[in-house]
């Protein structure tokens, strides 16, 4: 039986690789149906004569969210932005059986008031906050399954939560120190003079230095993972690479009295062992952004440091699959019952 | 029913990316069998321990292709070098039950003289020249449908054949002038110092000005579809681009008396009308390389000259999919008697 | 003595990179003096908070250029929006010992009909286009020496016309066609979707198909070399590449009987004997964009076609340097009688 | 009066890089005289039948070193591989009068039994190495003007170097984390397979991660400074950038106890006050590479962590400007008595 589902905002970086991967299961598995994409500002057009790459695809008409028939639509993906996505999910929650996976920020914080602080706005569904479950897949699996409100994860959380969370008792977390670099499709497809060609080509750049908000997430996860209400602040540092996709995250941290790092390598591959899209590479292997590229993987390294006591940790996926679309999809999956890899089987576009 | 197929040489960039597609048709429509994977020199190794992207596939191990039970392989891929692949192909023949399809350029050329010349040394298997039927789908879909050896075509000589053949009569071939560029893997994984990083990266260049060797089939192309013997030389100038993939013509024509530019649009649009791959644009409409990247498909758009009675064309195709291992695989499809589109699904990776 | 000179206009890439290389020239020869640098909604501030790269240099505020005291200044070069200049150049004009080098496309076509069909607007200053000389340094040397007004050329005219004048003698222009290929710094700093990063990089695109500004300015070169009022349409084809900056012209062409590829290579040698900055490359070498980035020089090279009688000529230009401010600083040595390559003999900036 | 210079092994991409500096500065200065390139294999020819973008430049003949009258000479430049200089060295110094700088690793480490241990062979020259005086310009002036031999630092610690010896005091070492990331030059022309465009492009990767022979010169930089003879280990992780020049450090570090963010960033500014070479940004402002891009420059950024009591110090160079030929020039300013920017006066190539 095939799922049917609807996108809701597919003219983005996000949206778009979200439909790639929906229109290849469709045409490769057929277990997919495709029944809505919407648009508030270009209902009535084809999705091709904005993104040629889905010309001649067999689509249906951009349409406004609130005109499509609901009760055809097994799951909805909200690939809109920021803070536009509480008012639409709202209004949607009256239809019962359909699932929600939100590939914005606006569920993933379950605290309303860090939502306020990190995003600069009252949170405007406060009461479905709470029936929001994280969606970061290899973790809460169980949840995701039972939920009808899928908060998909910020791409830098993902990459950074996978590599933290299974040594997070296992480090001082205050020595933790997160480097991380992504490529320019992170930023979005947005008109920022700093996003043009020339600016960013043979370019790279730290930003972001005051706090970036995947941090929130991220803290979030390790309260959760260590049942504490609080933890001591994050330090995360993004840059920015010349390239189109990718995330890599090299982090520092003291291990504890009394780990190593083939502990906590070892414990790093127990976290994961039945895990289908996290592979803890073998001692001296280390990722690069190329072997995950368009893929759902996450290859993860932990090496030793020359300071007796600390550890490297590198951790690579690509931002807009299992940083974005790739997830959601392992979400879908998880959330139908189906095997968690199900069309997600692509192995790394390379070169 | 799936097919069992076998790789030769699978470590170059030309085998790697059919290996992606094959595993990729294989995790979702599960039709297919990867029976051996072969290398001379690695043989008894993983391939993921080469190429680190395909570090935990379920992959046959590396063996020597005289060890293979070709009985129990239908396909078999060769993605070896240029000059190498003509004596194995022989060794293989006597098993009669077997396909095989070459990537390499061994039988492109029926002209055993055509072939000295331009690949400088006698062919090794002229005997089994005849029995080759070079696979240009969408023109050769027959002849491929019955054929034991496909001579999968050059990537350059793909592009540009879609785009001539179609308009071949009805241009000055004298006046035909074909500008190409293609991406970096084109000229595949060689050691080259003109292929390091930083002599490709921010620059562009021309190369071969003298002749490149798919004019060859670009002529003889020519010469099929017009019946003749001989055309005049086609001028064909390839340039390198510092991009992974992709390749795209600007072909520069003077029509012949009487037509004109919707003539040869419609002309084009005709002769792929039944191609699920090769699309004609519409008038104003013009092709970009990232529009194919990952994707079997052929982009052409015929467009008005300044000069009056002139044309120009653009074709644009991803040189290691539609230009090598996607067209293979379109070919499988059509010697098993397949859905032509069969596990090539994919729409463009874009970012 | 030192020249003082004011740029209208310098945040964008042109007026940078005119910056730039004034800066450097100021640093190491000490014959310039930087008087003004203007801006109309920025005046008051320093370049450097724009334009961080000029952090810390000693330059002039910005201010309007109404602001200015002309008096003190002896050349000002106009890096404006196309269509703003005449207006002010119309104002300036009465500070009778300035001279003035116009960046932009505003003095290039001196038939102000074709002006307006092809920029879509009137001229504003008609009575000033008599007054400009195009600035196409190596063949209007003399002119400029004596203008007021150099109306530098724009960057694929300046590549082009230096491939075509020296042969359009010799070659039958009705079969001329240019294939050129530019960086994304040719496009400027403009807020544009296509300009994003992650939809040029790994791209290559033709555009402009139906006519580019600067065919009218290769027009307007060859009527004035023929000696003629109209020459047949130039079909030209721009495309865009993912690279900040060159260009490559690659042109195909018949020639006139009699003619063959070593009398044009000679001719071609012959016109730039004298000319320090244009190279025409031994048979068989050919340009790449790396080998001119960062120069003030044009490479040319002139080869056999497969077709008998036919040619192919290949030129590559930086178009900010060549293609722009260098162009612009070699004729601000010409007007002022200097040496033709003052300040401007950096090699190629390569890797 | 200029300075007559040689240098040995110009055909890399430090050697070429110096060479095109020199001429810049010959051209627009004209203080320096080229007396000598060597090249052991490539003796007799033109250096511009190898870097074509030498063609035509006016150059010695490339000679072997064992024929230069190296009493002709005032500063040899040594760009030679590593390990290959000390024999050379060794032979040149009976010329007394000579001033030699070495742009490889081959004397930079003043403790021999470090340097066999890092390069893994005897040094050949022991007797020398007390003669060398590391050539971090900004740190060591007084003894490069003083010595015949300096040993110009590696790319990696000079970025490192610069950022970490000003605070060196104000941090808990043990805590320092330095994450680096430099352009594809920084490992030179070498024919190695993941050097090539395919391999590189759209990637990104850790590498050396048990230890780049750079810890050792940083680490002797801070027994230097802070007068121990040891420090703990230095951590240092590289990674790989797809561009071409140009290195970003990213540096954690906790402050000792009763420094702050400000402290740190004064006493640098303090540090580098007379450095013109050297900036530290203003609070909130971050370096990019292209602000550094062929430019002699260092920009350093100290920025609050949001862990309370750490820092983050950036720190980016151009890697074969001011990590290697840029500051060779600086140095020869230095040791020739001249003012230390002589001939390197070039802002930011951007675009």
């Amino acid at each position: 039986m095939s799922c049917r589902v609807a996108i809701l905002g597919a003219s983005g970086y996000t949206g778009s690789e979200l439909l790639r991967c929906l229109l290849l299961r469709r045409a490769i598995a057929g277990d997919v149906e495709l029944k809505a994409l919407t648009s508030s500002s270009r209902a009535g057009r084809h999705l091709g004569s904005l993104l040629p790459q889905f010309a001649g695809a067999d689509l249906p008409v951009l349409s406004l969210w609130e005109e499509v028939d609901w009760k055809e639509v097994d799951v909805a993906f909200c690939a809109l932005p920021h803070g536009t996505t509480q008012e639409v999910i709202a209004k949607l929650w009256r239809h019962e059986r359909l699932r929600i996976i939100d590939l914005s920020a606006d569920f993933r914080l379950r605290d309303l008031a860090l939502y306020e602080r990190w995003y600069g706005k009252a949170h405007a569904a406060p009461e479905l906050q709470g029936e929001a479950c994280y969606g970061l897949s290899e973790w809460h699996g169980k949840g995701i399954a039972k939920s009808r409100l899928i908060a998909n994860p910020g791409c830098y959380a993902t990459a950074c939560q996978l590599a933290l969370l299974p040594v997070a008792e296992r480090v001082d977390l205050e020595t933790v120190f997160l480097s991380a670099a992504s490529g320019a499709s992170g930023a979005g497809r947005s008109l920022r003079e700093d996003l043009l060609y020339c600016e960013l080509n043979e370019n790279f750049r730290p930003y972001a230095t005051s706090g970036h908000r995947h941090v929130a997430e991220i803290e979030q996860g390790l309260c959760w993972r260590l049942g504490v209400a609080k933890v001591s602040p994050v330090s995360f540092v993004p840059h920015l690479l010349p390239l189109d996709r990718g995330i890599m995250v090299s982090m520092s941290a003291r291990m504890r009295r009394g780990e190593g790092v083939s502990d906590l390598r070892e414990a790093m591959a127990e976290a994961y062992a039945e895990s289908i899209f996290v592979d803890v590479l073998d001692e001296g292997d280390v990722p690069s952004l190329k072997r995950v590229r368009g893929t759902n993987r996450c290859l993860l390294s932990v090496c030793a440091d020359r300071r007796e006591g600390w550890v490297v940790v590198f951790s690579a996926i690509d931002n807009l699959v299992k940083g974005a679309s790739g997830q959601a999809l392992q979400n879908m999956n998880l959330l139908l019952g189906l095997e968690e890899g199900t069309g997600l089987g692509g192995g790394a576009f390379l070169p």
